[in-house]
């Protein structure tokens, strides 16, 4: 422990999903926390947000001095990231990045071994997204009882992966088609509501999205040994929020389902549904673990493990581990 | 071809979502088909279904003598095909059943070699399930390309995969929640709507649900090197109509992506679509191909191969293979 008593943070994109969950955690969490500044970019700025009992108001990213907070939560879009977290270290503040774009360690605090002490001030860390945090709990968990083949995850994601314009555009969708209009698609280029799509924003030239890319390549960060065993699918299913995850694994000698079960059960930020399937709306939100179920061997293989994870990928997907990230670095550094 | 110029059929099942389909094909296929008798068990018996301008009445099942008969599609439940399907053998009648419970051969058309050719009659075929379909028309394309190491299936299924009551509890749970009020779950205990559930039915001891085995053992009796490679998971979108299919496999060899999509291509009951992906309200509904996007290459590994499916699960997937069947078996025999 550093020796501030408390620290000066401020949080980027305070008035999306996202940043707004970081808000709630900091207020309800044991965080050493200060003065809190809330910013946004553009038309967000002006906007009040309720915290202890006061109203913050929210100022303009752009003309904030970020030598005035020790440690910044960025919870915006890659390119606003790639914009201000250089102005955020100029100025000798610490951040957490959670899109992924900043090129410092990426930590997710369910196995941070003795990565959080090789740091320099100020340290750029960076959030893994909402499903590689989920599989990757569940990984830590498993992987010191299996020696991983083959990991097929395939990702159900929702409206909330798009932020408030995708939870906006699946409820006039909705609305739209419920009242016998033609749906007019928007934010998304057809019809998303009561309809499955098979990919969540535009494909590269090799047909994968920034989420799958995002998902595959950190999983390969934090378990450098599956490297090149990974399979992933990203979905977006017309449901506001959560993350609903298959996972498939090939390990290389048969399962030990109760072992398996145990290493569950065991993991702090994992809450194990035996007998049963967890659901988003059921189980996860609101939540600060993710919910596993259907833990089941394979039909016609031994070696096989399926599993299912539903999850509030907002609050524990992406903020609880920011702000647990956040109080790591304070923890050790600030 | 046999001697006669059409064939008396009946169709078990008649007032249901597949059942309707087929109907629905019979009479726009090329279908030889004489006359048609609708049979419905209970409460749906002395509905009126129109055919060809005229009104047919359904009848009881359990009255039927299938000595009128040469042809019998079974839609309905395991339960129904086990208690009737004997009696329409023992009358001489032909039948091709769409639950899987029949003890004949499984057929794709799509697949058919010689197999129909070593029948006796009357003869037991029994279709594919829906997403057995799907799958199996894909692995028909590539089989002779590609030498297959595993395949992981995570099937996105819908309200229709639970008939026509899904369907209503669906849209029963959706205008409950979108009027403000409880959720009052019935044909399914949790909330459906807006919410993805992790499994189809009830599971077994082993964790598995029905529809999983059925998809698993189909696919590996149809493929039979596939044996002990497949991984198989069914979930249930929030979505009416439709399959929404997700493979994933790994091949022995580099994945040869030209070749992969000039096969998908030259596959007569597939639709390829490049650069994009395909939805079932945007593209595969009421259709009698299945639709296959998303066709790529691993982000880390040469050797797997991942794909996307739209399709029609109760016209394509189920009646339209039914039909086919039901006309090979009179082409060679009746």
């Amino acid at each position: 422990m550093g020796l501030l008593m408390s620290v000066d943070v401020a949080v980027v994109g305070a008035t999306g999903l996202v940043g707004e969950a970081l808000v709630e955690l900091l207020d309800e969490c044991d965080f050493p926390l200060g003065n809190l500044h809330l910013l946004a970019s553009g038309e967000s700025a002006g906007k009040s947000v309720p915290f202890r009992g006061r109203n913050l108001r929210v100022r303009d990213l752009a003309g904030f001095d970020f030598s005035s907070v020790r440690l910044a939560f960025f919870a915006a879009g890659a390119d606003v990231v790639r914009e201000h977290a250089p102005r955020a270290t100029a100025a000798g503040c610490s951040l957490v990045d959670l899109s992924g774009s900043v090129a410092g360690p990426l930590l997710l605090p369910a196995l941070e071994a003795g990565a959080v002490a090789a740091l320099t001030l100020p340290a750029q860390l960076r959030a893994p997204c909402a499903p590689a945090a989920e599989v990757a709990e569940v990984l830590a968990a498993l992987s010191p009882l299996l020696d991983i083949q083959r990991l097929a995850v395939t990702a159900c994601l929702s409206a909330s992966q798009l932020g408030r314009e995708g939870i906006q555009e699946l409820a006039r969708q909705t609305t739209e088609l419920l009242n016998a209009r033609p749906v007019e698609p928007r934010l998304i280029d057809r019809q998303y509501a009561f309809n499955m799509l098979g990919q969540v924003g535009a494909a590269d030239a090799s047909g994968h999205t920034a989420i799958e890319r995002r998902l595959h390549d950190e999983l390969g960060e934090l378990f450098p040994q599956l490297k090149g065993q990974l399979q992933v699918s990203c979905l977006l299913a017309p449901v506001f929020f959560g993350d609903a995850l298959n996972l498939s694994l090939r390990a290389v000698a048969p399962i030990d389902l109760e072992a398996v079960c145990a290493a569950l059960e065991n993991a702090e930020g994992i809450e194990l549904v035996e007998d049963d399937y967890p659901t988003v709306i059921g189980d996860a939100l609101g939540q600060e673990r993710i919910y596993v179920g259907r833990v089941r061997k394979g039909l016609g293989d031994p070696c096989e493990l399926n599993l299912w994870i539903a999850s509030d990928n907002v609050r524990k997907g992406s903020a609880l581990n920011a702000v647990n990230l956040g109080a790591l670095l304070i923890k050790h550094y600030l």
